[in-house]
């Protein structure tokens, strides 16, 4: 049990990072931001640095030997190759143009992978307090209760999810829209929240019933809510119904009852 | 003064039946849900019957002369006509969908016309604990502090908040992608949260900067957040700049800055 008390343990230790972190950002979400462009519409904040030194610091500490992919080092350094050792996976701030406005989709998220498999995630939204956990192999849970994802079995009964990412060019912005509209005669209704660390979790918890998303920033978007989407009982997938591949930066999730139906639906809308 | 006393009187009367309301709304979020159909994607449960009963057994009781209008008595029974008489518009839960489903964005929305002016409104969103008040030449409030429309004057730095409604013939739904697929290149990112009352308060605490929806409800949907808007020094008006007609089920919102650049780009897109 040796293996399990240590993945406790990361999940402890990654719990107080994002709670630490999630302190600075309550505190900067009524502030006037300094804001730096990154590209068009994606943004960068002091406490996007703040969160991810704090955090990176605080786990470097602990577990010196482990691995460390940063968006906003990544952004700065280049791409850091995932690899089978121990690697955590952390967006400081995932909803950052929310943030910067005041929407309270806001989160820290923060994933370790072992030998390349999602297996300790913490996804923790500081403005409504709501802290999302999950351990491979020892289940999911919001605020310390057990979640599981929804019981639907019909896509026109399901609340999808989905998000606009953050490039601007004509193809992109036709297939992102082209998509919606041939998916709105299929589902319930959609949402766009502006956090995909927080739509995996909303699937998680059985709040919404479908995700897709093409085109989010890197694997430290979805790391952290593909563990606690597992552990509740879902699937996370690439949007063709293949294996997800965290660098592909396309991503769907369900519940098992809705993959199939939900996969043929993308394709078709693709 | 003695009409504002009357007016501070007619608001806290709203917020008690509000919060009652709220508690009923609280309780059944968290429950397997009783649901009927009303149209296809339209959903209407026991919680939005027993709100409506609530609220308006309330204020019927304090105010036995004024006028009353629902979303669900009118869908049992008809239009009632909005006249010069002080009148209740009450749609009890803001949000079906999302209550039904879980979803955190959910509201009790109660305005007050006088001479068809929204003059008091009340939205209370019981599963975050937000109460967003307006008196007519009274400031707007969330949860007791004023609270005031963004300062942004520029669109491609707004955020845009917009429904996709429950209908889902060709048209609508083209019309629909259509316009989201031309404002994707205007502004700099798009949400839609499934609460025409709660994004018309995102625009009046400047988390959201530009709103517009079309095929709401009815006038329900915009009594209460109308006033807390325009108090809270923005605007609300028809998505062609002409002056909103709360029966028209078309509403557009935002700061008084932003108001004519967001309504050229609302009539190129449509």
């Amino acid at each position: 049990m040796a293996a399990n008390d240590s993945l406790a343990q990361f999940l402890s230790s990654a719990v107080d990072a994002a709670k630490k972190a999630g302190q600075i950002i309550r505190k900067g979400f009524y502030e006037t931001k300094h804001v730096e462009y990154k590209g068009q519409v994606d943004l960068v904040t002091e406490t996007d640095k703040a969160c991810e030194d704090l955090i990176f610091n605080h786990l470097k500490q602990l577990y010196p030997t482990h691995k460390f992919i940063g968006e906003e080092t990544t952004a700065a350094n280049g791409v850091t190759e995932l690899t089978d050792d121990p690697t955590w996976l952390v967006d400081p701030v995932d909803g950052t143009i929310n943030f910067v406005h005041g929407f309270p989709f806001v989160c820290v998220s923060i994933g370790l992978t072992i030998g390349k498999i999602p297996t300790v995630g913490v996804v923790y939204n500081p403005i409504i307090d709501e802290l999302f956990t999950g351990i491979r192999g020892g289940g999911a849970f919001l605020n310390g209760n057990p979640i599981k994802v929804s019981s639907q079995t019909e896509l026109v009964k399901s609340l999808l999810v989905t998000e606009v990412g953050v490039e601007r060019d004509n193809v992109t912005v036709d297939a992102t829209t082209g998509t919606i509209n041939r998916l709105l005669f299929e589902v319930r209704s959609i949402r766009i929240g502006g956090s995909c660390a927080l739509a995996l979790c909303g699937i998680a918890c059985g709040r919404l019933d479908l995700f897709y998303m093409h085109g989010y920033g890197g694997p430290w978007d979805v790391a952290g809510g593909a563990v606690i989407v597992t552990e509740a009982g879902g699937c996370v997938y690439d949007p063709s119904g293949e294996e997800l591949d965290m660098t592909s930066r396309r991503v769907a999730a369900s519940n098992p009852l809705l993959k199939e139906a939900f996969v043929e639906v993308l394709r078709e809308s693709e």
